[in-house]
């Protein structure tokens, strides 16, 4: 055993979630990424996140599958729902049901087993406004629960939500993880994303995404088909 | 569409939760049931569920695959951790790192599809007062977590986290149950039931159901090996 403080990143194969897996690196912890294998039609974000993982020298990487596609109900994983290009007012017709609580439930209880204290998400606040799961009153009552929940909240020293892109926004997201050497041409943002990874360009992802460069003033090095 | 009230129910195929389903049913809730297959030893307790929503009348019936066993940590998951016939005091060797956090997350997603705004389910603080997250002021947390979590708490009426059982006793479910008709023949309690769901008769979990049954003054029809 070394000294190496452990931390569980939810590693989705975006910009966002490198990003974190970046900060987590730079503040010295052991990292477990874990990618969830959901149903989603952006599959190209899975492979792109085993590569991000093995390349940043994390620890180990786990794919969980979980089949919220079989609940219906988004987008993202319903066929019979169109991939909009922008979204109206409100929660987003790709908000997936419960998406962040189910994710870092899992998260959760890898954490237990490994006995890592920390559980790193790449939530945000400004571009997701409508997902009621990415706001900071959630990972709050998350990280609550987290600690009632389990073994080492109730005998150990208590369990972290690490949420550190709550707040920014994607150009400074961008901005940090060139600071700290993220290669964003590995990542994958888009909803529709085609196999090899190749962005549609105009989904509410990718507008999102392309405008943070712009406003980064750092070269958009993502392919579009 | 009728004006029934939905309800997701976590139903393991033991005898608390076919317990909660008979309430939910009492209470005239259309109930919708989920079992949760997570490399669990006793796999006697899957088909048992299944059975038991069936009987029920429950509207419908997922059974949802989730690999649990691969985080390792668990007399219940993990073959190279035996089952112990006596627990010592604390967390038990059977605890499941994170379950209920899981499970119930995997049936919030359900409900916000479904419209539910309840979820049952069976813990109960009493003969499992070393698992964490089976203690009232977990289950409130979850609740709380739950309506920041989802379109339906942010939105709409709320989400109930439903735990009728908590501060029973074992006699007291049983007595209960058999009021409302539940047939605890057709229940699997046991952690190493056979695959006929023949009960080992020592376990923890057989221990306390036994005992339930003397204390109720019912007889116990348990089919034991």
């Amino acid at each position: 055993m070394n000294d190496s403080k452990k931390a569980v990143i939810l590693l989705s194969g975006g910009l966002d979630s490198a990003t974190v897996l970046a900060i987590a690196k730079s503040q010295g912890y052991e990292c477990y990424t874990v990618s969830f294998d959901y149903g989603q039609r952006h599959r190209a974000e899975l492979e792109a996140a085993a590569k991000i993982s093995q390349e940043s020298g994390a620890k180990q990487h786990k794919v969980v599958a979980i089949n919220l596609a079989d609940f219906g109900g988004s987008a993202l994983t319903d066929k019979a729902i169109d991939v909009p290009i922008n979204s109206p007012e409100g929660i987003p017709i790709t908000y997936v049901p419960a998406r962040n609580t189910v994710f870092l439930s899992l998260a959760l209880a890898w954490s237990e087993v490994l006995g890592a204290n920390d559980i790193f998400i790449g939530v945000n606040a400004v571009d997701y406004s409508g997902y009621p799961d990415c706001r900071p009153e959630y990972i709050d009552a998350f990280e609550r629960m987290a600690n009632l929940a389990t073994k080492n909240g109730v005998e150990g020293v208590g369990l972290n939500i690490r949420a550190p892109l709550i707040h920014m926004s994607k150009a400074k997201i961008i901005e940090l993880g060139v600071i700290l050497g993220v290669d964003y041409r590995k990542t994958v943002s888009c909803y529709q994303a085609d196999e090899k990874g190749a962005a549609c360009g105009v989904c509410d992802s990718c507008r999102l995404r392309r405008q943070g460069f712009k406003e980064a003033c750092v070269e958009d090095m993502t392919v579009y088909r």
